[in-house]
């Protein structure tokens, strides 16, 4: 069977003489993969032209819901995809990571997506800067989808999380996006493609597939698009310098393997437990998917005074673990990808064992003449390390790592930063000092820095797995990428604007009301407004209230606050602030909603919150203050029975100063539902 | 006189050989300029090994202060700079925006610096993200500073504004910079160089100068240090394809001049102000600083209907501009920068003549044969510019500018991003909504969206002056860089880290105190401690009190709120969120005031905020409430007699049920001071 490419609009599969792909374990022909044929040009074109549009005529949510869709349909198929994922050489346990982990992604990302973009086109980035003294002048960056298409270059390892990880956060950035796998693994990348595609979930143009090579899709490349690869440091630097990415500044996002590093604190003993869960997450960082993660610990950095404990406990572990056919009772350990991973791999562990000794050889615990791609644990010491190079350098992208002693903490953070840049690096310690100590020395170098004690053990999610709330990426050899993050992974995939106007521009842009803006006139108040009904820019304001000394101690006596600035005459004058007595903040907070609130049922449910309070001068007995309440900004749940609404709440003493503003949150019916 | 480099803590001078550098105006020598003798690889690693963890010991706050003082430093020397500046063909505008805007970029940079960054050695990035379901196991983005040092490569035609632009993010990031200017003006930032380096306000290690070229400084970088350059697109181009930077991943920031346009809004006619404003722009944009601004407005869009009329009104403006030695009286306009730029300029003009019609031409202003570098401005129109390719590619970097016609606003559309990425864009229009129609056009293709309208104008600070509040830099054909932009520009010198592990390890690495962390039972109250003896995690819980009905009565009619949900339990009944009737969110509010306020006269000095108050669930009559007071965040202003409190606040109800959760502000007075 030849692997199909979707490309646009409708498979195509060469009528033959495709590379073999082989299960990794035995080593039959599990399908055929060439690109031949496609004209990638016309992908890119394709993408653009009706991807593209489609996507952003979306809101953040509405892209968000289709990826949501696509979790629960791939959630349907997971026993097909786990059957195809045996033949890769991964375990149960493996592929629960590549397939459900990806799945979970995807919820992560349409969750995220809802709960923290706005139901709009235009992404809100950071506060309304003031560029001018009398506020007619604003400036406001805001985010926008890019025009482009976005290039997915995947590692074999994880041919579906891989894909899924990258695809959720361009689909709601609204760009549509070329999905390329590694191939020695695209049948599995293919199968799930399928589904998708046959579910009609996206777009026409919102994905396309290429198994085999990209060819010339490189030189299609513009301003617009995104080029994101996982893969080796070395194919990572090719690509990057390609000239037409190097001319167009299309933005490139590498992500590659790297020499990882975890590090033992200096307060941990053999006894401690710690210790236990160090040695238990080295070993499981060696053997989850037979070491083949980029994310895996290859630097085990320990207290000089342990690593004789350490390399014991390590090695007892490693050899209790089977290693084979995944589907064969008992295994806990697969294969590698294939056969010329294998190779590879073992030819590195011999560079590395010029400067480490062996002392757990996986090298030939299997039959080199047989099929399966297997390689066993392999642990090393190497003594000396700071005065090493290839250990920093050199990766065995399988079951291998190696144990390197440190005398003071220092020594440690010398030690991990050697290698140069990596994903993450993680910590076992239970003084969270170090843990600063190390944030403060590594975290320069390091993508991600995974602190354990037996605290956080429990629910520790592993030094090896890249959540999608966090950021995937670390500085140079690491590919200098970031991936993922929340909504930091879909900006990777949008242009950030600087937009400079008056404040009628600015809230047209954001849909976002600014100070200054326009007030309409509201009819009837807003708090009787369904919903669908309020405006943004709607505003009443309110008539005045004089608060007096007597309003002043009657709050003070009724709720218990005695504080000496409302209550007494001479330590209130002594204050740097007030120089007399004043009212209490939170007696302006209520007395404002006295004079705002619409008393009766209607579409205004609850007051959820408030954003933002600020006091910014006193007010003092025998004062007048009123206010004024603006729609500031509606925030929509897709079928939902209400909806969010943002209130730009100021409130005035009678000569126009302002004492206080804040953000007033309410939730508001829909039409029809109250 | 021959420049000096500023390299290893001491300034170089090659005994001769330099390049000549010219005035402008007069053709005469200014001054020669050569790097020889230089070793670069030393300069990378004095700034790593010296200059960096001197200005990484010192806080966020401390290093903008280092900024400030050198604003006011050069602030006194400003008239040394003036007299420099006419040399390069700068009038005085165009040396005020140079001097006195690098100037401001400082203070800006300052004031943001600690305004908006801790006192502190981290930049918490984001919000804490619950990676577990049982709150033991968090995750949080810090950013900490690159450990390398920048590289910032700048353009000649802003010696004082280019680099210090780039200086003060680099330096509140607390990395050590080489600045190399551009030759041809060299002499102005040698000088601003020397005033910095004698006034000792800088560590050692952290400001290198290097007056001619680069050598093989670019061999040396790593993953640690960035390459910030400004320029043309080819070096740019050239420059980010160097081996090293492919194969270390170093962060490498490129801004280029760009084919910017400014388009006439479909509203706009001959008689309205915004006409006015658009021809006064143009032309303002085509001879500030001769034309010589990466953000100079290349491409006037208009519509085909006012073509005529703008033509006609930007040719009278132009005709105008006395143009000569910024030295003589009544000059408006000055040299480019030398005889080179000006031969490229008049043959950029006849390249886009192929395409255009040119209707003022200023190559033939002054005789060739004279020493100064003058072209007069030059308006071009070009019809049909969709069908047309030059017009949105090739740059002459001086007093040029091309009309355009534009139909319908797609077409206005089109033709903006048909320049293939650019810095800035601007439109002139009254309508808002034609705003926000041109965001998501031309948002993607362009770093800054400049609206005009006559509410702003008035302020409005220009089409082409970046300013350090708002990111400079834009996609593709612009470099796909960023720089400014507030606080983003200093994170472009610093790594972003996504720290994983225990509550108490994410207030140990951030400084802010995380729910579910270590409380410490604080003693004496807080409110009792000043600024210095308040600990993070400083924690108080209340006695409890119950809220009764008539408490709730007695608030509603007191403060005029008389929401439903609070007096009338059939309507309340019928509320969605509620069941039955329920106390004011305020009245809780102002409870737990009550019951945490310390009433005497001590170092706490006002509550002068809240932020994040989020209503969990409903109080009801009869329920008991009690609060917990934790202390969160310091922040601390040095100098000041009184720093920021921030204390996370919860209060629960009788079940521990949480009803609110708020961050509360206060202001706490210093040691000694109250």
């Amino acid at each position: 069977m030849i692997l199909g490419s979707f490309a646009e609009g409708r498979w195509h599969r060469p009528a033959g003489g495709g590379a073999p792909l082989y299960d990794a374990s035995t080593g039959e022909v599990v399908a055929e993969c060439s690109s031949d044929g496609l004209d990638f040009g016309a992908m890119a074109a394709f993408a653009r032209e009706k991807g593209g549009p489609a996507l952003r005529s979306k809101t953040f949510h509405e892209r968000a819901l289709m990826v949501k869709e696509i979790a629960q349909l791939l959630n349907e198929h997971k026993d097909e995809f786990y059957d195809l994922s045996y033949k890769t050489g991964a375990t149960k346990a493996d592929t629960w990571v590549d397939v459900d982990g990806g799945i979970s992604t995807l919820f992560v990302y349409s969750s995220k997506g809802r709960r923290e973009l706005p139901n709009d086109y235009v992404l809100v980035d950071g506060d309304v800067e003031r560029l001018s003294r009398g506020g007619s002048f604003l400036g406001q960056h805001v985010m926008v989808p890019l025009q482009g298409v976005a290039v997915h270059i995947n590692a074999f390892n994880f041919p579906v999380w891989g894909m899924l990880e990258k695809l959720a956060p361009t689909l709601i950035a609204g760009v549509p996006a070329i999905v390329k796998p590694a191939s020695a693994t695209a049948y599995l990348t293919e199968a799930v493609v399928k589904r998708i595609i046959e579910a009609d979930i996206l777009p026409e143009g919102a994905l396309q597939l290429i198994c085999g090579g990209t060819g010339d899709l490189l030189d299609h490349m513009t301003c617009q698009d995104v080029v994101s690869f996982t893969g080796s440091a070395d194919t990572a630097a090719k690509l990057s310098s390609h000239p037409v990415l190097r001319r167009e500044n299309t933005s490139f996002i590498a992500e590659t393997d790297s020499l990882n590093a975890s590090i033992l604190g200096p307060d941990v003993s053999p006894d401690s437990e710690e210790f236990e869960l160090f040695v238990k997450e080295v070993a499981r960082e060696m053997t989850v998917k037979a070491g083949q993660k980029c994310t895996a610990i290859r630097r085990a950095i320990v207290p000089a005074a342990q690593l004789d404990a350490v390399a014991a406990a390590l090695k007892e572990r490693l050899q209790k673990i089977t290693v084979g056919d995944p589907r064969s009772e008992g295994v806990r350990m697969g294969a590698l990808a294939s056969r010329s991973q294998r190779d590879e791999v073992i030819q590195r562990i011999g560079e590395l064992a010029t400067e480490c000794d062996i002392i757990l050889d996986g090298r030939n615990a299997f039959d080199p003449s047989e099929p399966g791609a297997f390689v066993a644990p392999t642990l090393m010491v190497c003594h000396d390390p700071l005065k090493k190079e290839l250990v920093h350098a050199v990766e065995a992208f399988g079951p291998v790592s190696t144990l390197m002693p440190y005398g003071d903490f220092d020594e440690a953070i010398a030690l991990a930063n050697k290698g140069h840049g990596s994903l993450v690096s993680s910590l076992f310690t239970r003084d969270p000092e170090t843990a600063r100590k190390a944030l403060l020395g590594i975290g320069a170098y390091h993508g991600r820095l995974y602190v354990v004690d037996r605290t956080s053990a429990g629910e520790a999610t592993g030094h090896g797995s890249p959540l999608p709330h966090m950021k995937h990426g670390g500085p140079g050899r690491a590919g200098g990428g970031e991936e993922l993050g929340g909504i930091r992974g879909v900006t990777h995939y949008m242009q950030r604007v600087a937009v400079q106007g008056s404040p009628d521009v600015l809230t047209a842009v954001t849909h976002r009301w600014v100070p200054g803006s326009t007030e309409a006139d509201c009819k009837p108040h807003p708090f009787r407004k369904n919903f669908a009904e309020i405006q943004i820019g709607d505003t009443i304001h309110t008539a005045p209230r004089t608060v007096t000394m007597e309003d002043i101690e009657h709050f003070a006596n009724f709720t218990g606050d005695t504080f000496y600035a409302h209550m007494d005459e001479e330590a209130a004058a002594a204050n740097p602030f007030f120089g007399k007595r004043v009212a209490h903040g939170y007696l302006m907070l209520s007395f404002a909603a006295g004079l705002f609130v619409d008393p009766d049922p209607g579409p205004v449910l609850a007051n959820y919150g408030l954003n933002s309070l600020s006091f910014m001068q006193p007010l003092f007995p025998g004062d007048s203050m009123k206010v004024r309440l603006t729609c500031k900004e509606k925030v929509e749940r897709i079928g939902s029975d209400y909806g969010e609404v943002r209130w730009d709440v100021e409130i005035t003493n009678q000569d126009g100063d302002i004492c206080a503003t804040y953000e007033l949150l309410t939730l508001n019916a829909q039409p029809g539902t109250y």
